[in-house]
């Protein structure tokens, strides 16, 4: 089995890459590394330095690699950054899709999984947990770009019989994460416990997230690309989440006591809210669970305490 | 009052330009020419040939300028070149815009029509007449990157308190349209009746479109402005169009009367149905006409009239 994986030294796409490496798959990383690290990628798998953008590159490495299967991942992922530069977001997180589901197409891929957005692809007024019938309504450009993204895997799938689906995340965490990400706030609170700070929220910290641990995006998109290849589920959009709210203010308190601070040493520093904020976020992660065949998402509490024995070990 | 007007070398574009001359305004067209030509303007038009992907080009442009108003039109609108190359159209409709949205804004423009589409956005179940309320469902990646281009216009009005209205047309006809647009069937048409030829008709010609003339756009786009500069309507979307379906059967038949043809010599000739092709699509102008107080739109014959009597004088 060969699989391309773009964004691959990311936080999401290295872990996907330790999973396919535990099955003994082929692997090709594209990344430009601009997010991405080299060190995320197990020694001996192979990563071009490449933007997705570049479509005649693409092409021409799909073309030469013949993938079974392409998980992409490769994208621009801050809120804040699609804010201040909407023209660089949509460059990467568009026409780079379009480059990447061209090159999948042309080179015969059996099995293409487009990672999109739960959390920034809802409105805010969208019924909690939120199933895939709502209507997206996102309010960042992050999520516009994203949004088009999957508009346009649908439009390869019906035009050109591209076997691909899209799977929309909660807030990931986990192991190797940057700050910018969905759940950033789990790597900083993270590194504030272990460096003896205190947790730094946002307004009142009762605004909620879905916390989904990156070892279930992994599986997730490894179960996708497995019932793509055998014909089914192609142009699917699958929410990935836990179906579980936890608020900020709860986080806080699992990781002090995760990283056996005493409860009095771990509490909030709070800020002013932040504007345009979510309020409240939840995925319904039924229908995926099911087409996909996929086990009770991890619980909060474990996603953590692996984690935590990450950032523990790091130093 | 200072113009800028995106794609003004074009056909809708050239129009509000010719509607802008007769209010005394300072206009600057920004084409590239790709489908635009400087023969559709009037003497005296200033024309700057650049690509609006050229964000630092149209910032430094939009700086100088000043406009009071921007149109926006520039757009890749072949649904076909759309099709066959998704980039290229998401690329010039997407970013675009985006670069248009940056450049008014900066330059501090009172009013910003973005041109959107009617006919390429709404699904194929939508009911007739459809309304503003009906989701978009493009099925194109140009309906798609129009779409998104709608969004980041949002984006804009809300994040950055930009003045804009998106306004979705029909399918518009008129002098000056090349064969690609959405009612290139006209110019088609009144090609053939001039040439003693016969109309090319795919599939039973029963299929409606909502044909609007390109002088109804003009004035949609004008009111939009007036009304924008007047701190009213920033963030709407509204339809422009006739309310009134024709089939194409019914157009060949019109034009052939208007060019005094005889009945018999002017019967469509069949080809097969074209895949994909829409069946049925009619907007319902009547938000959009009320809140910019416009007049009842022209009817089809007094268009088509005015249409042939342009094809006929060309020669
Ligand atoms: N982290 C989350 O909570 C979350 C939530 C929803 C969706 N996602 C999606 O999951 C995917 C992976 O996100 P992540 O959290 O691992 O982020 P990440 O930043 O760690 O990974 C993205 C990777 O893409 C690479 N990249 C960026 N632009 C590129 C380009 N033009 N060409 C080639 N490579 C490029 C970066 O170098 C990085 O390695 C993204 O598509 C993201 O939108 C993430
Ligand atoms: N004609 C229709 O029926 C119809 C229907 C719905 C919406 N619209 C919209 O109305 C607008 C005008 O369409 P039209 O029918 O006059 O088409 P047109 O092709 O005559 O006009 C578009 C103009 O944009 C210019 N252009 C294209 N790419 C450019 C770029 N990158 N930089 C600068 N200029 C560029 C072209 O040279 C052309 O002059 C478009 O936004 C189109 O999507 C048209």
């Amino acid at each position: 089995m060969r699989a391309l994986v773009t964004g691959g030294a990311g936080f999401i796409g290295s872990t996907l890459v330790d999973a396919l490496v535990a099955r003994d798959a082929e692997i090709l990383v594209v990344d430009d590394l601009s997010a991405g690290k080299r060190e995320n990628l197990p020694a001996g798998v192979d990563l071009v330095e490449l933007d997705i953008r570049d479509t005649a590159g693409m092409a021409k490495l799909a073309a030469e690699f013949r993938p079974d299967a392409v998980h992409h991942l490769a994208a621009q992922i801050d809120v804040r950054t699609s804010m201040a530069d909407p023209v660089h977001d949509a460059s990467v997180n568009v026409l780079g899709t379009l480059s990447v589901l061209g090159a999948a197409r042309d080179a015969g891929a059996r099995a293409v999984v487009v990672c999109s957005t739960g959390g920034a692809i809802y409105g805010d007024g969208a019924p909690l947990p939120t199933t895939e019938d709502e209507p997206a309504e996102p309010e960042s450009p992050y999520g516009m770009s994203k949004l088009a993204a999957e508009r346009y895997t649908r439009f390869f799938v019906r035009a050109h019989g591209l076997p691909a689906l899209v799977l929309r995340f909660a807030n990931v965490y986990g192991p190797r994460q940057h700050p910018a990400g969905g759940a950033g706030v789990v790597s900083l609170f993270c590194d504030r416990a272990r460096s003896g700070g205190r947790p730094t929220v946002f307004g009142d910290g009762g605004q909620t997230r879905d916390f989904l641990y990156v070892g279930d995006v992994a599986r997730a998109a490894l179960a996708s690309a497995d019932r793509l290849a055998d014909g089914r589920l192609a142009g699917e959009v699958f929410n990935v989440g836990t179906g579980t709210e936890s608020t900020i203010v709860e986080l806080a308190a699992t990781i002090g006591r995760i990283a056996g601070l005493d409860a009095g040493a771990f509490t909030p520093e709070h800020q002013p809210a932040r504007q345009g904020e979510l309020r409240r976020s939840c995925l319904d992660p039924s229908r995926g669970l099911a087409a996909l065949d996929l086990p009770a998402p991890t619980t909060l509490a474990d996603g953590l305490a692996e984690t935590w024995a990450w950032h523990n070990t790091r130093l």
